[in-house]
């Protein structure tokens, strides 16, 4: 698997890779990063990547010249573009991507990237979620990690991908460790006496009660499965 | 303003502010960021900052006490957790959290942190997105991010903020640039006509068409305002 991350800014993504989880997994050898940088592939004399935009409107937009000949460099990679107009990027497009061989993210900066490098390239558009971030470099990172933990032999403990949210539809329980009593805020007894089926009732009580507080409808959707 | 990051790997965070907008604002005194290591702050002997779950489960939770003297050094700092539980991230927040003087982005690590740190500290619980991520550095950085470009004097230019996704109910619409005409795919000839009544009505019409298609329900609510 190989990720290749096009930007103006490679310096705003290099550093996540450098310790955790995905260093390990880079280190052995289950997935690499590469970058690609419109600017060395502008045509103009000053290696210019941005223009105003056309009809007007604030700030500046990429232009279409350096990102189709950086794209054209890879005619058989899986180009993902981030942006707040995508679809909701989830946990099943995180599990689906990560069978893909290579995956281009391709980052606006600016007011964002000409609508015809979008229309002639993009695989998908995916937004990570309702807010606006300064660039896609962000948004690039979080698919990343989300799809490379999917990949088989990242995660040290394979069965810990089945138990959490958004797995089930349900939010997950809340979680305690040691000790016990810690400032006489005690840990739930149920969970210290060992009777896995009674820990597992009381685990999906808390899980509805969770997912009802901050997913109604996530609940609903829940509960039409169970019926189904 | 000041945003502190409490991880594990501070190293995952730091690349991200060296560069770009977020940079600039850093150099001009905005905003600041730091560090806080809750393994500086373990009292056993090996600074160990997990261990298994009660109750059973796969993978190891962060432990209270190193995450309880960590944030005791904050009394008056406003205490974000970032997990898949917590109730979505949107824009609004992201506005509403840009006038707070100093914001803790607390970032679990492994299958999560302790419920009691949670209930004792946090004044937010919030998730970016439905996806599951390695760790909480992505989810706070986005929300950094987020936070950051709302905070007076951060963007250059303060009237891009108006015109964006989220910041109308309707999804922004397409953006060109020059040329024009670039390997025949061409600008709507509306924007290029210059008259601007006409760009605003077919940037509207271009918007509903656009958000109808990738977020129906997000055009409910945008009808209904217009309506009220």
């Amino acid at each position: 698997m190989r990720f290749t991350y096009m930007t103006l800014f490679p310096q705003l993504i290099e550093g996540y890779f450098q310790d955790s989880i995905l260093k390990r997994a880079i280190d052995k050898g289950i997935f690499s990063f590469d970058f690609c940088n419109p600017r060395d592939f502008s045509s103009s004399r000053h290696s210019k990547v941005d223009d105003t935009a056309a009809g007007g409107g604030a700030g500046m937009l990429m232009n279409p010249q350096p990102l189709f000949d950086a794209l054209n460099q890879f005619p058989n990679a899986y180009v993902i573009f981030t942006t707040p107009v995508g679809k909701p990027f989830v946990q099943n497009d995180a599990k689906r991507l990560a069978k893909k061989e290579h995956i281009i993210f391709v980052s606006g900066r600016y007011e964002g990237i000409d609508e015809r490098v979008i229309e002639r390239y993009a695989d998908e558009l995916f937004s990570i979620g309702d807010y606006i971030l300064t660039g896609g470099e962000l948004p690039s990172l979080v698919m990343s990690d989300a799809i490379a933990r999917n990949i088989e032999g990242v995660l040290g403990n394979s069965t810990s991908l089945d138990t959490e949210s958004f797995e089930t539809l349900l939010l997950e329980a809340p979680s305690f460790t040691k000790p016990a009593n810690f400032k006489n805020l005690t840990t739930p007894s149920e969970f210290l006496k060992g009777n896995h089926s009674k820990i597992a009732t009381l685990k999906n009580a808390l899980s509805i009660a969770k997912t009802k507080y901050f997913r109604p409808g996530q609940l609903l959707k829940y509960k039409i499965n169970m019926r189904s």
